[in-house]
């Protein structure tokens, strides 16, 4: 048997000032043989579906890359990660909005919290955007930036000496805490299997999240990527929240009009309807029949000649 | 307040030979307003995550629509319904795989289980599909049906027979149960909020779906249908289960090939470049700005001259 | 049909300084007899579990005794409530540990966020326990809590202040609120079905829940006790963080212990062996007979006499 | 780092005619010393709540036992376990009830099911019960029993030949299974963490529970024991389902009053009032002290003398 992780790059990945993501844990750990990565035990968990009829079956990348297309997601339930930590209370406070994973964090009630608090860097002070009214990706004015840094550790600082203050004068620590702002750091473990991890990641790696966010998003990503490659790569390929495109029904019709239009032209500079489009063949955009079949299925319903 | 149940058309379809839906009750079930539905608790709920800049709003359509476009579906979740349902087990089967929802079940270990089971009708016996590994569309030849059915009801009948007899000579009711075929008619109560619910029905009204379930789903989309109107009309736009369509990477690509090659087919016929089709606007999918932008977007991925 | 919230003495209880809970909605909602509450519909649930054998059945709460003796919690999930609070940021990420919940919060991306800061009366700061490291029910001395008070006061003020300059100067919302305490107050809504609500309020209504915490718990509680009175009532009766006790294998064995001590000593007195004791009857606790018959199972496993 | 499976004494266990539970894979699944068992992680998880505080600490076992007697049940999600079943369908539809776990069943869409029914032995045939209306304990009479048998194994084995007969005239594979009574095995890959695996075996290796499923929770339990002994056993110890009772409000009062005659009897013997019984100490029931602290505590509740 193989330990998964004895070929991980890296098991850590510090993010902004004071944190950090690391993977502690993950089912499946062991495999039985060095080819095999964890998208072994989505493949197997899906191929107990067919029972006997396994015979005449996919290979494994082509099953993964099916399931994900079709959003066949309970499979992608059998692999799980445990995750350690250490970030911000305001990025905390999103992440646990995910109520699929379990989690358990450090306690302000039972332990002193460490005097870390997290300060953007000059360069990463955002102006509030606009158009975008949930954030901004626009660096403000360096002095703004400087002066916002300068009074936040400011702030930071006396908070927490009132926090160890009030400690020592024996208030309770879960009302001492109450000082403190929510650019603090926490610790948590977080666990989570790889379907609603995917749903989280897609989320919160996305350009909307706020970028603090990301930062810790996109370590969890690329420490788990080598693990699962098959299922990631099949992600970024069906996932509107990566490389795929969600087309709604107005816009479908919106793509057919403008196809339409195309070809109206072509057509009309040659004088007939649609001949010398029809004997080109449609784009192949993928090896797998499977697929090829079902994108042109998508094409005919845009219109388009083949 | 006005009750939302005075206005449904219907509370109760019939499914199958033996099978119903009914809609017992759901949340919010009063309204201010006869003009009000229950989409306006989804509205509530995600303004309060706009708290003071709640007053430059949106107004609630526009906001539902935009709620679904995004996927922002906490809000939805405020919305719950609350079905009676009679249904065949092999049915019941698939449908308690949707574990966000909260169920009751008549017991077979507490009571005798009445003696309904499904038939298909003649016109409804299906060949199993050779590509379509799940299922089938196509009616079978009607003697082989009429001798299923004859068979399936012979098969039924016995059982159902022997399980009376052995209860009567005093075996557990757990036990005698283990001779009726899944066929057979069991009941719930089945409650689940609306996001949920439309997840479901995503999977169970779709084609893939096998018939005798998406009977059963679509029954519980036309009840709620007129109570939550906003919702299901943007959802029916949205969703890649129903009227919008899912491109991934690669089908993205091959789009912008075509539309590529199709200009410049068109440009070659006028001897130069793009100038004509640069000329005409890009088709309107949506009065509203921001659904238009987001199309503009999606436009200039595929290459459409606007 | 009869609105349950008609006779609902409140629906809003006032909490801490600037918080609050607010019932909004409820299901069911509304019931066809003015002597109904929402119990009824929990009673509707079990009952399809019995199926036909409904005929000679329980009363209403029997039912709902048997069914909170016995942990059969799945009928409990058919009931809904739904809740507008506003509380501190502290409580709201204990709160928000509940995973079972619907929530939406303001966002502190989208909003600016209200300048309301939790700070406790004088004689409510607490020491820190040394026995119980989580908090403390003990009031510190007052000019401690006086101090505390104002530095609290004053840090939330100049925080404010700063996080107001800072969104004037074009900080990004997201980044400006790092300023911000934990005391500030949040708002969301807050949607949860009876079984969960009962887990919930059992943990948070507890001596061992923060202070602060169980201020929003006990005015959830006395919101919701009305309405289902029934449930309410046989949850105080069995649950171990309400009125009764869980005793550990080895709590039982000592209590076993116990009463052989006390019953030698008594027959000793008399020179026999518990003849006396035994003509005795034992307890009633419960007009119920089988609630009475599982008490004397318990007895039987103390050894106390009958 | 050491394979916990290489200690494990089994991995899988027969239960009753075909079926089986076999134990997959777990997390952790790899320790760092021989000594350690998976309950590590859980006291892991624990202590990320203790922070800086974790210096003056509980050995594991302690804080095991600390934590399931205080229902912190959090860190105990940490640890999952990966199975797979072969199991009747009846059973199959109790344990899906469990909606924390994942799961990937052989469909009966795809694939046509194998020909295996469970028949009980002749000297497991059940009377029901006319007390325990859910089913009955008692073995009923041979002669019933070896018909029922005989009636059953017919029913199953008519139902298959006729399965397989419409399947080889084309019926689709979901329509055909509609003949199968619900004694056909299923298989299924069932993952879940120890938290809700423990509340699924608490219930399910009750004597309430139906003797079928017993044995494959029983099966369960027995494969997992040895993986995580320190939690089983505190479980065993804890939980109302296994060795600990729960005292109702009502019962403890009857307690208290049992407590309080035997008193009066006692001191009514030596003339005045518990003198006597006063000067002897409680019972120690564990050599932890809060444990021991949690008791005294308990046995003043009950009016017990110490």
């Amino acid at each position: 048997m193989y330990d998964l992780f004895d070929n991980v790059p890296q098991k850590e990945i510090k993010c902004l000032d004071h944190g950090f993501v690391r993977l502690i844990d993950m089912m499946p750990r062991l495999v039985p043989d060095k080819e095999v990565t964890a998208d072994a035990a989505i493949v197997q968990a899906a191929r107990v579906s067919y029972g006997a009829g396994t015979k005449s079956v996919n290979e494994d990348r082509g099953l993964i890359r099916y399931l994900m297309r079709h959003s066949h997601w309970t499979p992608v339930e059998m692999v799980c990660f445990k995750f350690h930590l250490r970030l911000p209370i305001f990025c905390a406070r999103q992440m646990v909005r995910h109520r699929s994973a379990s989690l358990n964090e450090i306690s302000g009630r039972y332990s002193v919290l460490p005097a870390d608090f997290y300060t953007p860097d000059v360069d990463n002070v955002r102006q509030q955007s606009q158009l975008n009214k949930q954030g901004g990706d626009i660096q403000i004015d360096e002095n703004v930036a400087a002066k916002f840094i300068a009074d936040l550790k400011h702030t930071d600082l006396e908070a927490y000496q009132l926090y160890e203050k009030y400690l020592e004068a024996g208030v309770s620590r879960e009302q001492a805490r109450m000082l403190l702002p929510i650019g603090l750091y926490t610790e948590w473990y977080w666990e989570c299997d790889l379907r609603n991890l995917l749903h989280f990641l897609g989320l919160r790696c996305d350009k909307h999240a706020q970028h603090e966010m990301r930062v810790f998003a996109n370590a969890m990503l690329d420490l788990i990527r080598p693990l699962v490659p098959m299922t990631v790569e099949a992600w970024e390929d069906y996932s509107p929240y990566r490389g795929a495109v969600l087309l709604s029904r107005l816009e479908l019709e919106g793509l057919r009009q403008e196809i339409d239009y195309l070809m109206s032209r072509v057509n009309a500079s040659f004088g007939w309807h649609g001949e010398t489009i029809n004997l080109r063949k449609l784009a192949v955009v993928s090896e797998n029949k499977r697929e090829q079949q079902e994108w042109v299925d998508k094409a005919r319903l845009f219109g388009l000649p083949w």
